[in-house]
């Protein structure tokens, strides 16, 4: 499904997203995510969420990471350009109605279809639950719908491993709006992103810090030019004189990535192909660009880091908007179906 | 597990007790809980919760039902002499804490752990779910642990197939306990009532409404005439001469469970055993005893109908006065296993 991000389009129309507070944002996020909130939050109304009440489906034993990591998250989003006059950026466990609509959308979903979900096996699996998944983490698509409809979301950008999440929601939406026979929550499209995933320095398929092949948001200088020297190239490629494999080598899957002069990079893995070219050269000019782009990020979050109280005060007048937001939605659900209200019976 | 109900002890411990509202309460809720409810309002903290969010686990498709039935099961606890001065009867659906509690704790239950729980696996075949369990459902122990939990009761009155349900919120709370390094929940003792379960009028092991042999607290003087001359005695005692059973007879049991002349009952059985005891005569004693348990109740019920103003008043005292409490509890937990909180950030 593809979103109309025609900016004349009125009234806007309400993108979702979030991240789960569980470490820094890094370079992955960048061209996964953030770049696409930038864009977003010209032409759209849009709803930043700091997951820490999902991040506990997976970390109830280290609440206090998940609780650190709003304010780097936090911190991470205004670095990069997130601006709160056009994006509200709202704390999850702040805001109670989420809550209450995913236990009501529990009752709307069965156990079985949960357990079909593709999302869900393999972070299972990735996770090595077996057996013994945490509820929370089984329903952690329930809480998902509860976050997408309570925001009244019509695009959420996702991976696209994670489409089958939007249709969970849709499956939700569908089955409350044919009960109360009309569309008292709307439909979300996915907004799955053209580039893929951005790979681990190392190669491998997902940058994580966990994995230790991330490039943070907040790297330094030197770490930057680190991870780069270290970077995966073509383990053939032992001599400049050689021919090398442009596929598959991380430096020129960031240059794809991070340069956007075109015609440079399509020469430069000409010139790696037919043989001539060092790994020095293009790591180089690959580091030029990461660390062009991330120094001013840098600066602004160290600057931001010494203004927490400025930091805490974006996120509690976010979250004071998303909980109207979302009280509002729980109260329009409720009213659909008819379940008690003490408004209702003084009427 | 006994529950000290000296009345001297202080302070009050704190009872939590409630009903799904699905239908008028009757006599099997009078046996089995109204009554100790009347008594535990003397020597405990009592809340009573009119579970409106657990009766949608398995009434999803008929809201309707669930909300009209709250008013009901109040007048229900005001008409037998629940007394809002001293016990506290709330809203469940109204106490968005008891949501947040049940996703927190949803992260400390294992999936196999609520498959393997007795109650949940006998409810699930009684009520035909199969494969199609809805997720709320399954997890409803775990939103009785936070209601128990959130009240910080100590005794909870429950009937002895739901003792489980106890265990199961002792586990997640010596599992935070655990964690935290502290006793900040308290574990909950079942109380669990001396007298069984009182059977349907036509002798099925449950009266209920659904089964259509119930006898509601709100019955009119014809329908308890009416239900008592239906009711199922011994099949093979057919002239008031025969010997008779008294085992399995309902004239009887229901006899053992509201007369409190147990000399007389105890008389009449020897002489229906005996042969010479006719059907009718125990059954006018059993409706002299119902009709004079139930007319002054049906009586206050009556007057009470007249003005559900008064009751939502009382509901929504009894609501605020629990949303402080629950809320406490939650802003608790938190504070102990150390998620975010905007006010912890301030300090």
């Amino acid at each position: 499904m593809q979103d109309n991000l025609n900016p004349t389009a009125s009234p806007r129309r309400t993108v979702l997203t979030g991240d789960r507070p569980t470490g820094p944002l890094h370079l992955g996020h960048y061209v996964g995510s953030l770049k696409t909130r930038l864009a977003l939050q010209e032409t759209h109304q849009q709803f930043v969420l700091v997951a820490d009440t999902q991040a506990m489906t997976d970390n109830a034993h280290d609440p206090d990471k998940v609780r650190r990591n709003v304010l780097e998250v936090a911190l991470d989003y205004l670095a990069v350009g997130i601006d709160p006059g056009k994006t509200t950026i709202a704390v999850q466990s702040a805001l109670p109605a989420l809550a209450e609509l995913t236990l009501l959308y529990m009752n709307f979903v069965t156990v079985a279809r949960l357990e079909r979900n593709p999302t869900i096996k393999e972070e299972i699996q990735a996770r090595g639950f077996g057996r013994d998944i945490p509820a929370g983490f089984l329903c952690y698509p329930v809480a998902q719908a509860a976050d997408i409809t309570g925001f009244k979301a019509h695009v959420v950008p996702v991976g696209e491993d994670q489409a089958p999440l939007i249709e969970q929601t849709n499956e939700i939406v569908r089955r409350i709006n044919r009960q109360v026979g009309r569309d008292v929550l709307p439909e979300a499209q996915a907004l799955i992103p053209t580039t893929g995933r951005l790979p681990g320095v190392d190669g491998k398929a997902k940058m994580s810090k966990s994995q230790g092949n991330s490039i943070p948001l907040s790297s330094s200088a030197d770490a930057i030019r680190e991870s780069v020297r270290s970077m995966y190239t073509d383990p053939n490629h032992l001599r400049a004189s050689d021919p090398g494999t442009v596929e598959g080598n991380m430096v020129f899957t960031y240059l794809d990535a991070f340069d956007e002069d075109r015609a440079t990079v399509e020469r430069l893995k000409a010139e790696y192909r037919a043989g001539g070219l060092g790994d020095m050269v293009v790591k180089r000019r690959l580091e030029e660009q990461l660390q062009a782009l991330i120094a001013p990020i840098r600066e602004r979050r160290e600057q931001l880091a010494r203004e927490p109280g400025y930091v805490f005060d974006v996120l509690r007048a976010g979250t004071q908007r998303a909980q109207a937001v979302t009280q509002g939605t729980l109260d329009d659900v409720r009213a659909a179906l008819g379940t008690f209200s003490f408004d209702a019976v003084t009427r």
